[in-house]
């Protein structure tokens, strides 16, 4: 199993709990969607009237919560005339607050609950036991850091040279294909596996998300800080922020070359289309945080993340000015898998 | 759904984790017992090898995991010559601590785990899906306190008058009822139900158990710190301690007025019987305390129940001459059911 760095639990100020409409809003871009996918593709479980839900990577809610009623409406709409019973799986590390997820799950839920610790580059459920898997914001993060040539300064993959970003590439493909492997025995003929996942155009570099443009922010206020002498340089080379953004064919091939899935659709979306005017960059800010200080923290000590936020929230209007200037804005990619 | 109170969580000196030592010497006392049961009663899931156990009441470890292995164990005894796959649900109230639980997960298990928070005394599983069911000394909590006349100074029914003993009767039979109703549902045709509970023998008042004599001396303590102006005797009449161990009659009456199990063995055991010399009280009250700290402070308030325990510890000796006396030791019920 990899390293892990949970979601900051509980519900205070810097929580994943308090701080992630971000996610809501992208899963809403594609909500319609992904009900739609489902209506359509599904095609398991007809002689029974028992219905297995994962969501993988599900982290403390509320996003899982919504994430899961939509999936389980979706199913209703397709098997109208069945009384239906939905068991839930929430699946996340077993370092992930669980004890705040089950105090917040939903009191009119329709749903048996019950929560899977682990890591989803192995197995976690019996052979064939899955109507319908999902993974949200979670795939992005690899099981571990891409060990590669120093990366100068940077954080990421994004502007970072040849080597560095294959080290990434591979890492990532290594993990996928786990996942796909443990998903292929787990989940039934024709049940359905729906995955939303930050996403590169192909042909496009990999800098041109929200995330990129941020991650590379998170490096410049680094370097600042090892010039004041706070922080040394080396230990910045000598870290790779673990998460990727994978481009279409990336994603395509791995899926091909593990068998045992139909591709039902499979698209890059805009996971800010549900949302007008400009990205509240204060508001990402604090997003970030919720998700990232603690892999920061483990790396560089609490005090010097303090300060890179710090820093980084002194340039939100730079960072603004970045984004209204237009670039691709579609980075979320839905994939939409049966399996055969 | 009842009032909660868990098990003190985490691992620190008054946590359940570290104490509970004596819960697993009187699952000991049982093992045998359970495993040649299980072995002779199980006769459900022959046509898959996917096998679901649940823990009913697990709390928080370590020796949920004990009583996990055994049931896998005598169900591979059943089964050799199968490569059965084992699903594990640990459930418990969702204030309980999974967080703990899931740390403490042996790295070295062979099954996929789980967990379920919510009552057992109502539905936590879909209909017909668990092979093995089991709740160890857990049912004796009632889901409220009995309400019935003050109980003059005690916190229980033990000595307690004749209505308020039926008014804790009338609760456990209520809750009996709604616990088998449900595991009816959810347990599979041929598959197995055990149950271990503290327990009085039939015609025996329902004083003769450590944990009776032990209650009386929370009684005494409280009514001794009424006395030195500490507590209003109020609102010691106004507490029931919310536990209650059922005569075997009464048991029977609740399991065969459900109708849906076979009883394949119903005995009381000496829940002391693995464990060599006298038993050691201060332990006993240390363990007592992690399992009843939670229920007291809420009604008392911390600074009343820290002097209580320090009281009770006073009168360890006293408790000591009192177990030496010797009374019935047979005050663990063993009930193993199958789902016709």
């Amino acid at each position: 199993m990899g390293e892990t760095f949970p979601m900051i639990g509980g519900v205070s100020e810097y929580s994943y709990t308090k701080n992630s409409t971000y996610q809501k809003q992208a899963s809403n871009a594609v909500k319609e969607m992904i009900d739609e996918a489902v209506v359509e593709s599904l095609d398991a479980g007809s002689t029974s009237t028992k219905v297995s839900i994962a969501d993988l990577g599900c982290s403390v809610g509320p996003n899982t919560f919504f994430t899961v009623q939509n999936l389980i409406e979706a199913v209703q709409k397709k098997r109208p005339s069945e009384t239906l019973e939905f068991q839930v799986f929430f699946n996340d590390h077993s370092s992930n607050d669980f004890n705040t997820l089950f105090s917040t799950l939903p009191p009119e839920r329709q749903y048996h609950a019950a929560a899977v610790p682990g890591s989803f580059h192995g197995r976690l459920f019996p052979r064939s036991s899955i109507t319908v898997a999902h993974s949200s914001h979670a795939l992005q993060w690899l099981s571990k850091q891409p060990q590669g040539a120093p990366n100068e300064g940077r954080v990421h993959n994004r502007g970072a040279p040849e080597d560095v970003v294959k080290s990434y590439s591979d890492q990532y493909e290594k993990d996928l294909s786990c996942f796909m492997r443990a998903r292929a025995e787990e989940i039934v003929k024709g049940g359905v596996l729906v995955l939303v996942v930050p996403g590169t155009p192909d042909g496009v570099s990999h800098s041109d998300h929200p995330a990129g443009v941020m991650f590379s922010y998170f490096g410049h206020s680094l370097m600042e800080l090892a010039n004041e002498g706070v922080v040394d340089k080396e230990k910045i080379d000598k870290f790779n922020l673990p998460i990727y953004a994978p481009a279409m064919g990336e994603m395509k091939r791995v899926i091909e070359n593990n068998g045992c899935f139909s591709i039902e659709k499979m698209e890059l979306t805009d996971p800010m289309s549900k949302v007008d005017g400009p990205i509240d960059v204060a508001n990402l800010i604090m997003h970030m945080r919720a998700g990232l200080e603690g892999i920061f923290s483990a790396h560089f000590g609490d005090s010097v993340v303090e300060k890179m936020f710090a820093k980084i929230s002194d340039k939100a209007q730079e960072i603004s000015h970045f984004f209204e200037s237009g670039f691709s804005k579609s980075t979320q990619l839905l994939v939409v898998l049966k399996r055969k």
